[in-house]
């Protein structure tokens, strides 16, 4: 009793709010005892690391609209059910249906050279000659139009901005734009096409795919990511001082709009299962790799989770609800699909959780909840204490999938996942099975699970969440 | 002074040896001063590191007969006259042509999935539609020879064999018969095509090339490589207990020989001007990567060695002379050619340096010397002292390319690269620049460049070594 007094005591300090708190809206004694034997019990479970094993073995690549996305449905289906989940269903999606082709990239002069390379996810692509014209290099879309008018005109453009190594993923966000506006942005000038340095921190020779976007009203032009050891021979190309000639092709193509399916099922809630916590990654993958670390360990870890939460002796309070998104990568249709039958449901999403961020291990528990929440989410950040997280601020975007409840005012939880090695293989043809640790992933699947249980169990509302300030502490 | 006689002293007990070695069989203290000179210039050198820039960039990939092999003989001839070595010049070598093309693993059953791969060098290709057969998992040939008579008849085998990481290589040595021997064991029982696990310590998705041996009068199948990831998974497949189910297709093919060459420098000697030490390296590399560690940067190191030793106000007192072999990977041609050109010629290869492991650092030094001149190659460690190497036995072999020569007799010392991670990228198509540390190339060069100084030194005979016993120490 010690030990619960002392944190009451402590959270109503730290949080700087007062008597609103009673005790009664803070976690049980029996569901802190609860989450300490998830806790002990996920840091032994092989559940997440033998899901991810048979996703990528027995599916493999499943990029939205293929082969590999319709029998990783089935997959999802099949592995609920086998785990003992509730209300076991798909949700229909639509999907986009882009086809990778074949990819080739040629310096022609000054040093002839082939370069492995990518498409970049929705590129449209070349005719059969493929698009040959003198290259002009540029650090990003800044430097693009700083250039002298007619600079691109007819030329190729390549982009060769290079992506920072950071924990929390801040590195994509900063050089992600050269991939998403680059095409259209260098097709406004006149360009033929581009190729950027991979969006991804690897030193090795795999080139990074993902979507852009293209501008209504700009010419489409195709666009390829080449690997980073390339990219700095190319730039000792350009260093020459010599005309750098290049020749693209691809043989990308949309085809028509695909059946998907959101897969879902639960572990049904007790005196509150009309309020959801909802635990999603998404099912889809890119197709160069098997798509392990993106997102095949989020989808093992969210079903990893709710496994271990239906074998307690105890039953949620809440709905713990697992959706396996379709469709993420190009579009988050999926996301879209599932936050619009979400509001026409009788049922309330008020707490969220998305893996979507690799393998582990988890290094923080950030929030964004209703500042009113924050004392709970101090107590449930104790409570992985063993885990040794940082705590994080009150600023989670919790994740792609999650985005469109969470505007809506759901409030999120967010285990952090290290993502310093993430970018060395997301996206890329190593994204595979090898890259995952065991022990980091089940580290991880303690922390979702702790947070999951402990927010279903929450005695008081998960208020919406309006307006968030930064975090008092 | 103490410092020499107190050296001469520990040389003499640690050799075993007594009076035969004089003072004036051991460096004076001007060559030794010098080297210290060699040493801490190579450490702040940055030509080698340059060179294999400018290799990787300009020539990149040089498979024996190729047009990239072409442009590094050019290459190397252009770099060594910049370089000031003398008597540059070409000695002409046929090489194999040997073309890749494509090639396409697939497993069809029990869960369909297309595996990056690579042809093995010299490898026949297949028809147009590939083989398509049912597979059979071995771990390496022993196995193989210990299944039922006709188990493998009309298959494909897949080897499993894992390769260990050492840090001297011998990990390699011993895995790289599945490779080497596989494709004609299990032809002759009979079986289509193989597949073999790289050889390699990679966890990423890269293949790993690199020459097979069809022995006569058995039929000659296709031989293609997949990475340990893949391997891995395929494991998986087949412990499925379900039939695994594959199809190869390779357009490598056999094209008739080319002339490639040698390319040969020197810095030339003064009063022992006739007796060579010889340092090589091998300018043909693989094709999937641009050939930075295997072997630009052992191209760079020798040639950076002499280029610092040219620069010493002292003039060397033996030869020293750079080969750069053409077509080490393809079966050692250049060497051959080498080495009956060097029976003919009036000058006699005392003592060989090969550097073709790797970018370095170096962590142990290596002989394989006649007994009597142990006591100069302990000399040689001392000077090294400040690289904290290790000192290794007297039983180097030197390298595939000294080969010939060490087996004349020719004395080897072997700065020992540091084979640790050389195999995580050696062969593949991630061997570029990137694999590179500058800092451990200039180490590199440093204890080369020591050791050789050294050697073209001493002031006795480095007599020819028939029979080498372990060292005493």
């Amino acid at each position: 009793m010690r030990t619960f007094k002392s944190l009451f005591i402590t959270v109503s300090l730290l949080s700087g709010l007062s008597s609103t708190f009673a005790a009664d809206k803070l976690l049980s004694k029996v569901d802190l005892a609860a989450a300490n034997t998830l806790r002990e019990r996920a840091l032994n479970d092989t559940t997440a690391g033998q899901l991810v094993e048979s996703l990528t073995t027995e599916v493999g690549a499943r990029p939205a609209g293929s082969t590999g996305d319709k029998a990783a449905i089935q997959w999802g289906l099949r592995e609920m059910k086998r785990l003992g989940f509730s209300n076991v269903r798909t949700m229909e999606v639509t999907v986009p249906h882009w086809v990778r082709g074949e990819a080739e990239c040629a310096v022609l002069a000054p040093w002839p050279v082939n370069i492995p390379t990518l498409a970049l996810g929705g590129s449209v692509g070349t005719d059969s000659e493929g698009v040959e014209a003198d290259a002009v290099m540029v650090k990003d879309i800044a430097a693009l139009a700083a250039l002298p008018a007619g600079a691109v005109k007819d030329k190729i453009v390549f982009f060769s901005n290079r992506m920072d190594r950071t924990q929390d993923g801040s590195g994509y966000g900063r050089a992600v734009a050269v991939r998403v506006q680059g095409p259209s942005a260098a097709a406004a000038l006149g360009a033929r096409a581009i190729v950027i340095r991979s969006v991804g921190t690897s030193p090795n020779r795999f080139p990074h795919t993902g979507s852009l976007r293209y501008l209504a009203d700009i010419a489409r032009i195709a666009a390829f990511a080449i690997s980073n050891p390339d990219a700095d021979a190319l730039e000792r190309q350009f260093a020459s001082g010599k005309q750098v000639r290049m020749r693209l092709r691809s043989t990308a193509r949309e085809l028509p709009p695909e059946k998907s399916a959101n897969v879902i099922g639960e572990v049904p809630g007790t005196d509150r299962a009309n309020e959801i916590v909802i635990l999603g990654a998404h099912l889809d993958s890119w197709d160069p790799g098997v798509g392990a670390i993106d997102d095949g360990a989020g989808v093992a870890l969210v079903m990893g989770v709710a496994k271990l939460i239906s074998e307690l002796d105890t039953k949620p309070r809440r709905t713990i609800r697992v959706v396996l998104f379709a469709n993420e990568e190009f579009g988050t249709s999926g996301s879209r699909t599932y936050t619009t039958a979400a509001q026409a449901e009788s049922v309330r999403h008020v707490l969220g959780f998305e893996a979507d961020f690799g393998a582990g291990p988890v290094w923080r528990l950030s929030s964004r909840v209703n500042p009113n929440q924050l004392p709970v989410v101090e107590q449930i950040f104790r409570a992985t204490a063993p885990l040794k997280l940082a705590r994080g601020a009150n600023t989670a975007t919790g994740g792609a999938d999650l985005d469109g409840l969470a505007r809506a005012g759901m409030a999120i939880l967010s285990p952090d996942l290290d993502g310093t090695k993430y970018f060395d293989v997301h996206h890329t043809a190593n994204d595979t099975l090898a890259q995952i640790d065991p022990g980091a992933l089940q580290q991880a699947v303690a922390a979702y699970a702790v947070s999951a249980w402990l927010g279903a169990q929450y005695p008081g509302d998960w208020e919406p969440v309006t307006e968030v300030k930064p975090p008092r502490r």
